[in-house]
């Protein structure tokens, strides 16, 4: 349906408000706002990292080496139970929507205008779900409309920059431009929600014409072509000259360093596979651990930064992954499967913990409480109104539903907004890859209650998170009320927020809800 | 100043309602909102065209080709009187920003931040102008804050698209980047208001290594170095891309196609220039023909783009100049010099109607008729007004004062907004160049009447621009009422909308106001 030929929408333009915009680095209440740096790592698992976010250390906090991630949770608060979903397109559009993954609709990976990337099913047919993204204007099918944190930010008078992998919106459409959300800079962001190779000297994925070779090129880095300089850094390399920027036009600044690392192609990182081969572990580890630390480096050279220029103690950061670590495939991970994200149970794509738990750490210099811990949960759409009440901006209407909820409550030692809260997902589809939790599931968790529900089988299991944070022992037979009382609040949420869900090829009546079984 | 400094502005952010940009295609009364094309020619004359906007055609019209100037004109209404101020920057900032230059300020040319471009003068001074242009926000000394149309097409659901010359803020500002003002595009605009070169043989400024050698290196074209390209046409061919790429947005788009031709320096554009020697013309001035037709081809090229896809119906184009035509040096032009712009004295930098009258044609298929000339009298801070009305944006709410009026009435015979109305010039400033007209000046036109006011000599000269379109008459001493009542109504905007003057190094004291004498 061509939008041209939609009836009119009826309403005036109003536009903005003039004192939306004329703005300086002072709040209301004239503080300094600060600059806000959101550090996202794709596809990292909670575990890849020397920081400890369980309560015991294991052997991954060993193997791995992020310097700069302590150094990070030295000055700030560390997450242990941060949520997004299982897929990157999902977390990444609740990010900037505020929206629940049930609500948008983006529901696995986008790619292709008007293409679903579902793995086909002999059994089951797949919802219409937004497989062509988000987008701040309507006109595009399958497409969740709602104005991005950025496009706010910008709008009270923040400089916004892009720095790496946007993933919001389908190849020509609209979302695909990260400009179109409010970014004012856009390093290397498009559609594309991986990377060709993150290596020069095959020119990010270009030939020696400079035509990509895949949509996943990385676009944007032609200076840095056959220099023998990473993806990660040259991202890096770039982000430093826009924050040098930055700190000319005298505006605090929003920079989203989104690598594309640690995404596959698990290419080494030369800088530090060796000595991670020295260390005892396989080609694949071991570059899967130069990788993180290469990332890890990108953090130090921007908290660098910060400190060289005078902005350390006026600059919000939050580190993040947007879901759990690879560990479905022997091309990339090494045997057993599944375990990468040991103590939590599977990974990316997965419903179980090891899919949806992310490393977390937010510094706020003279807010939050250096060194400490917060084990209250939050999920990816609370970054929405969080970011946008740092920036002092808590008044705005937009047209999307906010599900998110501020966590700065949380960073002040304020009240727990987690309390008595229940998260959801909503997975209605089939990324592709197999193992345990990966599939057409929804869940929800209340407490230290988790619920994951099966669309095809019917089957639900319950879990203890705080005692059994690996998902070990269904004991949803011990607990038939906990079940009743989780389905009935999963598909209240479900229903209500407009989430979809499969259906069976064989009768075409669609799986039902948890609570209808 | 530091910004962070300033005591706060005490106001609430009032976040854009949804229905901003909830919108469609669609216009609220349900018609299609048209594409709108603004085409701006960096440095053009009112006679570098084949189409003749005076009465008379001139030899300059029988010298240069614009076949597709011509093509436009047919389908559209050209504009006989359009006025600009006499120097880019200027110029630009009042259509951004809807101001007249007395009131932003920006009143010559902007490159380095907290640098003037002033020529020196052992007798006056120049007043701090706004030397760094005009941002949507504050903190930046010396610069208009305001809020530009672009911004507010993009949250009404254009897809914004800049292509070539920005020339808004200097080096360093916030106004340097066109994605700062709303634009999700920006092909090759920066802070500079020229080029190095529009040869791709010579990078298009850049060494060898990649290493722009002047701030006027054209950024982005990185694509077309060595390939024979000459700027405008690859300008065009990534103006051309974006539109594909906007067509596949479905959502109605804003291209600013503004050409870094043909300013300085006047290369030849091989594609055309043995033609105009075989004409008869020298090296320099085959040359400066040769970047016309070259600009003119960009202007086929997007006119054939609408017209194969589909959207020449639904597309407004405006053709404009920026200011008046080289005219002033003997390294780019032939002598005698002051004489380029014929019928019309002087050139780029002058009062007189060399400087500021504008080619200008408009077509609006179903609006506009076709093929019709319109004299009534324009000035460039009317495309803000305009360009809005076109998009059905007629309420909005923007921190600076709109000195433009919208001429979508002249465009469907309506009524006359230039009727009794003064157009006014204010440039206290020594922009380097010398000849008739050029230095510091104010001026006003009402009716058939110019006057024009030297700040330094006091001088006063009056034309009747209706039979003396050369300005070759000054008639001040024959209509002293008609001066006193300009002299009036000029210093009254001047002082009104904050228009700045020079003053005597002398005696420190300010040059009179024109009423003031």
């Amino acid at each position: 349906m061509d939008s041209r030929f939609l009836a009119a929408i009826g309403i005036a333009p109003l536009i903005a408000a003039p004192q939306l915009y004329a703005r300086d680095r002072n709040s209301r209440e004239g503080d300094i706002r600060p600059n806000i740096i959101f550090f996202l790592v794709d596809d990292m698992g909670w575990q890849d990292t020397s920081v400890p976010f369980w309560s015991e250390r294991t052997m991954y906090n060993d193997r791995y080496c992020t310097p700069n991630m302590e150094r990070l949770a030295d000055i700030g608060v560390m997450f242990t139970q941060a949520y997004t979903s299982s897929i990157s397109s999902p977390t990444r559009c609740s990010i900037m929507t505020g929206a629940n993954a049930a609500r948008h609709r983006v529901t696995n990976w986008t790619l292709r205008k008007g293409q679903t990337t579902d793995e086909a099913s002999s059994t089951i047919k797949i919802p219409e779900w937004n497989f062509n993204g988000i987008s701040q204007v309507p006109g595009t099918p399958n497409t969740f409309t709602g104005i991005s944190f950025v496009q706010l930010l910008k709008e009270s008078g923040y400089h916004t920059i892009h720095c790496g992998k946007a993933h919001w919106g389908a190849m020509d459409t609209p979302g695909e431009n990260p400009c179109h959300f409010g970014f004012e800079v856009n390093i290397a962001g498009h559609a594309a929600g991986g990377l060709a190779t993150y290596l020069s000297e095959r020119n990010f994925g270009h030939d020696n014409e400079g035509n990509p070779v895949s949509p996943f090129a990385i676009p944007d880095l032609r200076e840095y072509w056959g220099s023998g300089t990473f993806a990660t850094e040259a991202l890096t390399k770039e982000a430093l000259k826009a924050l040098d920027k930055a700190k000319e036009y005298n505006q605090p600044f929003y920079l989203y360093m989104s690598h594309y690392a640690i995404h596959v192609p698990i290419e080494k990182d030369e800088r530090y596979f060796d000595k991670y081969k020295a260390k005892g572990l396989s080609d694949k580890e071991a570059a899967y651990a130069s990788l993180i630390e290469g990332m890890d480096k990108s953090l130090g050279d921007i908290m660098d930064w910060l400190e060289k220029n005078g902005e350390a103690d006026n600059t919000v950061i939050i580190f993040m992954g947007d879901n759990g670590g690879y560990a479905t495939g022997t091309t990339w991970r090494d045997a057993p499967l599944y375990t990468q994200n040991y103590p939590l149970n599977s990974g990316k794509g997965s419903a179980y913990e090891g899919g949806i738990r992310e490393p977390m750490i937010v510094s706020w210099p003279g807010v939050a409480e250096a060194g400490t811990r917060c084990s209250s949960y939050i999920i990816a759409e609370d970054l929405y109104p969080t970011i946008l009440e740092m920036a002092g901006i808590k008044r705005y209407n937009v047209p999307q539903t906010i599900d998110g909820k501020s966590f700065v409550p949380l960073l002040k030692h304020g009240s727990d907004p987690s309390k008595g809260r229940s998260l959801y997902w909503n997975c209605p589809n089939i990324w592709g890859e197999d193992g345990p939790g990966i599939g057409p599931t929804c869940s929800v968790r209340n407490g230290d209650w988790k619920l994951v529900y099966f669309y095809e089988s019917g089957k639900k299991e319950l879990y203890n998170i705080k005692n059994d944070i690996g998902e070990k022992n269904d004991i949803s037979f011990m607990h038939r009320d906990i079940v009743r009382k989780l389905s009935k609040d999963l598909g209240n949420f479900l229903r209500k927020s407009g989430g979809q869900r499969p259906s069976f090829i064989k009768t075409g009546q669609p799986c039902p809800w948890p609570d209808e079984l």
